[in-house]
Formats: structure tokens, sequence, C-alpha cells
């Protein structure tokens, strides 16, 4: 059976067959059509943050980490000081990319199982963190938005990108031109990933076809909700606490069972269907299920019931079936 | 009518539908299948270059400039010197690049219409060009090899990328890292761009079975003199001289009549199937036209054809139809 298996990933993720299918054409970049598709991109992503008005857009092509690394070299100036609170792998990446395009990094340490406390960033800061605005936000295509992988976006406060000019060393990256180009042209400075973009035009027509955001998250956290119920039946525990716990991904310890294993315990959940994804934490062995994806209920039961009989197969059952 | 209109541009260009449909499934950037897509790709593109044994490939996310600007940060040292032959706008954005990230260059100015020669490098570096070795070559998915946009690939010879480690001030375009994680893990670093990377695979087996490089240069070269030869016809001359015209993307002068508008000539070409490309030049009023794509002589004498009743529609007429 050629089926294709459920991606339980952070992204790249499960879509939906109609947004797979609008890459089924070749569009020019330069072209009056693929502008237009670009700006409605641009205008519902605004509006999806409430931002009109107050911030503005600009989609980057790559992954959502070069979205970061590109809103740090566009928004800090070249002797500006970042801080970094740090509670697992991708806040070191932000530190780490920080320090190598030269600007200062303070890294303040939290443990993986604990959120950021605005307090913490307060107290770490000579200002006041509660009443400091948040000038740019990073997101990415194949995440939430259920689009493919392949480009990121930025959201910027106007007024703060006003004064961007010069701060980025990099050209690919910078921000600042970035947006000056597309408000003069409608078009993206350097080729864009046409059908990545398309296809994230498509999604967004289906996020708002489904109710926009709180609708999408009622629907995620169905999910977690039914993954975490069914996973503790299993005898598997989250690693974070329920009031910590976003319905985005779950880590879940793994195993207390000297037969287990990812590897195995991984292709025996993709004979079944399901593709889940390793931890990332160095101190505790875990494993993690997305919640997200164009996926549901129905899709995350089978998921636990997957798991069930891989845990069954190789003998690792630590509770009754 | 909604059939696709052919796309004579320099990438995004017409890719066939058998490469599209390699997109109508989601791929998890962690699982086997992908890594063995990636390891694929890899090594067909360095069979394609001939390079096996002396080179490696390292792909990136994000379009052809964010390869040229991780080509320049990963293999030239932070206090290292660059000549950039120019003899046109995409040299003037690697010199801008190779500053902006603050190594040092120097721009060698050649006329818009003229090669390269060895002799000029030769005579501007301390060194000898014809004795100099290439390190680093840098091209798209979206280009010749006829995939879909999103992602740039780097040849780099071995031995130079072996001393390359710490050179890149970039960490998303550290070419170093990257092949470095990949070579260990089969994975890309950060999240690829999934999508893209399965039809680049589809797109290269089509381009074997038509018989590699020689077969894809005779087609383009094919495409092209149908092209020139059409356009002469009505009166268009080329730009270049045609010993040193490349088959790829063919830059004509604009028609020398004051009715000649760039905007209405294009809408024209386009509503009958055809989409052409502005010029790129500053000093001479030109438009281009791709002879690169799934595209053959057929299409090639029909784009000839809608130039020439869209002259005619425009009372720009200099030749007799």
């Amino acid at each position: 059976m050629d089926r294709d298996r459920i991606l339980l990933t952070p992204g790249p993720l499960t879509t939906t067959l109609r947004t797979k299918l609008a890459m089924l054409k070749d569009w020019g970049s330069w072209d009056g059509d693929f502008i237009a598709i670009t700006a409605r991109v641009r205008e519902r992503l605004l509006d999806i943050v409430h931002g009109q008005g107050s911030h503005v857009v600009v989609p980057l092509q790559g992954s959502g980490t070069f979205s970061v690394e590109a809103a740090v070299a566009t928004v800090v100036p070249r002797d500006g000081h970042v801080l970094v609170p740090d509670n697992g792998a991708y806040c070191k990446r932000a530190a780490k990319l920080t320090q190598m395009m030269g600007r200062r990094a303070t890294v303040l340490p939290v443990a993986e199982d604990q959120p950021i406390s605005a307090e913490a960033v307060a107290a770490a800061l000579p200002i006041d963190a509660r009443t400091t605005r948040f000038d740019a936000l990073i997101a990415a295509s194949g995440k939430c938005l259920e689009g493919v992988p392949g480009m990121g976006f930025v959201f910027i406060r106007q007024a703060v990108l006003d004064g961007c000019a010069g701060h980025s060393q990099s050209l690919a990256m910078d921000l600042f031109d970035q947006h000056q180009y597309m408000e003069k042209t409608g078009q993206w400075r350097f080729t864009p990933p046409t059908h990545v973009v398309v296809a994230l035009a498509e999604a967004i027509t289906q996020f708002v076809e489904e109710g926009g955001q709180p609708a999408r998250l009622a629907r995620y956290a169905a999910n977690c909700a039914t993954l975490v119920d069914g996973m503790r039946q299993l005898g598997l525990k989250p690693f974070l606490k329920p009031e910590h716990q976003a319905p985005i991904i779950v880590t879940f310890h793994a195993p207390a069972h000297p037969a287990y294993d990812f590897q195995r315990f991984y292709q025996a959940a993709k004979r079944r269907g399901f593709m889940l994804y390793p931890g990332k934490l160095t101190t505790v062995d875990t494993f993690r299920v997305g919640c997200i994806g164009a996926i549901g209920g129905l899709e995350m039961q089978q998921a636990v019931n997957a798991v069930g009989e891989t845990l069954r197969e190789m003998g690792l059952t630590t509770a009754p079936a």
C-alpha cells in the first residue's frame, strides 16, 4: 500500500492535498500574478497577528532559522547586545548565530522543562521587560499554517524597521532591503521559492476557512489531549507539566526499559503509518510526537493505537493493553 | 482557457508535470526515505560535474544568491581578499555581499557585452589565473536542471573545504558545518525545503533520461537558434555577439520605436501564452527571452510567432510579417 504516512513532526508536517495541488503550476517570479500572491500572503499573515498599521511582515527564502538569523542581523545594530533566555536547543542556536555574526549575546540559562518568566528576563536587563514591546516575531511556512517548508517570515514593528538600514552584514538576509524592494516592486529581491509561496497562499485560505487561529488552536488542543491521554494509558509520560505544554509537539520520556531503542521504535511506528520525531534534550532520553498538521482526533487516536501495538511488539509494555 | 503559460525566463522556468507531481507527497525531513533522496541528489549532482573524488556538494536552502553568499562566507577567510570580474548586475551583487560580510573585494570592471578573459583576471592577480584551480561552483535547483526554485548547491573542492572551519560569520550559511552535519547524519542542519528537494530528484532523473548534459545543451542550443533566427526576421537584434551568447537566456535590444513600452509588450505576449523577462542592463533598453526549461523547438517557434503578432498589434513592426 502506498498510502502516505502521517507526519507527527514539528514541520515539515502533513499538509492537505489542496495545498499540495497548488504546486502543480509554474509561476514567473517577476509576473503580476505571482506578485499578487505574495502581496496577499503578506496581507493575510499580518491579519493573523493583528499587525496591520503597527507592523510589516517580510518573507525570506530558507528555513525558519534563516529568518531568525535575518531578524537578528537586521534589527540588532552591529554594536548591539542581545539577551537570550535559554531553555533548550533552539535558544542555544539563537545565541550562537548572534555571536557568530559579531553581535554581543548574553545567555540566561533556564531549565529545559521550565518556561521563561518575564520576571527573570526583567531581572537580567537594566530595563523592565514588562514594558518592553515586542518588535520582531519569526515564523515559517511549514508549521502551524500547514504550508510546505521553504520560507520563513518576520513580523517587524514598522517604526523599528525604519531605523534598521545598514545593520545587516548579510546581503541575502537583509530584511530592511528585502522589505524596501518588496514595497517598491511587489517582488522578492532574489528568486523566491514560487511553489512554496503558492502552497502557503492556499494553506492560509484553508486556515481562514477553518475559522482562523481560534479554530486551529482548538483542533490542535484536542489533538494534544487525545494524544496525551492515550499515551498516559500506555504508561508514557510527558516531559513537561500540563500547565507548560503547548499543543504543538509533546515530548515524552522514553520507556524506561532496557529493550527500548528509538530507531527500532520509530521504524515500527512508521510501518503502522505514523512518523514520530526524536527528542532534542541532552540530559533525558525522550521522543516527540507532533499534534499539528492536517490531522484530527481520528489520526491522533490511530497514532496512540499504533504506539501501543509497537510497545507490545517490542516487549516494552508498562501498562495493560 | 487555463492552460499554463510558458515561462521564457531564467528560472523559475517551465518544469515537467512529472517534476511537479513529485511534490504531491509530504516528507519527514528526519526520515530515512528523505535522507536517501538527499543523498541521491548530492551524488547525481557530483556526477554531473564529474566531481567525485575531488569535490563535495553542499545543498543550501534559499535562492542561488544565498548559495553565492554562503560560498564566499565559507571559502574565503575573514581577512581574505576577493577579485570580482564585473560584467553585469550579478557580479556587482557578488562584490556587494562580499564587502557587506567584511571581506575585502576588488572589482575588475568589464563591459556588459564582453566575456571575462583569463588574461584580464591573471593581470589583476599577483598569481597566474591559468594555473589556479576552480575551488567552488554555485548553482540552483530552478535553473537548467529544471527543478522548482527553493534551494542552491555549492560544489567545493574537498581539500579546500577541509580548511574552512570557522570562516563563516553566518550560522545558516556555514557550508563547512552544513557539510559536516550532512556527512554525519544524512540530514540537513535546518528544515529542508522537502518538496523542492524531491522535485529536484525527479528533475535529475529526467535529465539523465534525456541524455545528460550533452543532450540538454543540444536542446537549449536548438531552442536558442530557433529563437534568435526568428527574432532577427522580426527585426529584433541580440545584445551579445553570437560568439559570446550562451543558450540560456538571450538579451534583445528593445524595438527602437517611441510606442514601445516593456509592460505593454510583456502583457501582450503573456495573453498569447508566453512570459518574457525584463532586461537588467543599466545603459541600454533591452528585454530577455529564456531558452531553458521543459520546452523545445515547437514552443520557441510559437513564442517567436507570438512576439511577431505582438509587434504588429502594437504598431512596432520594423520588418515585413
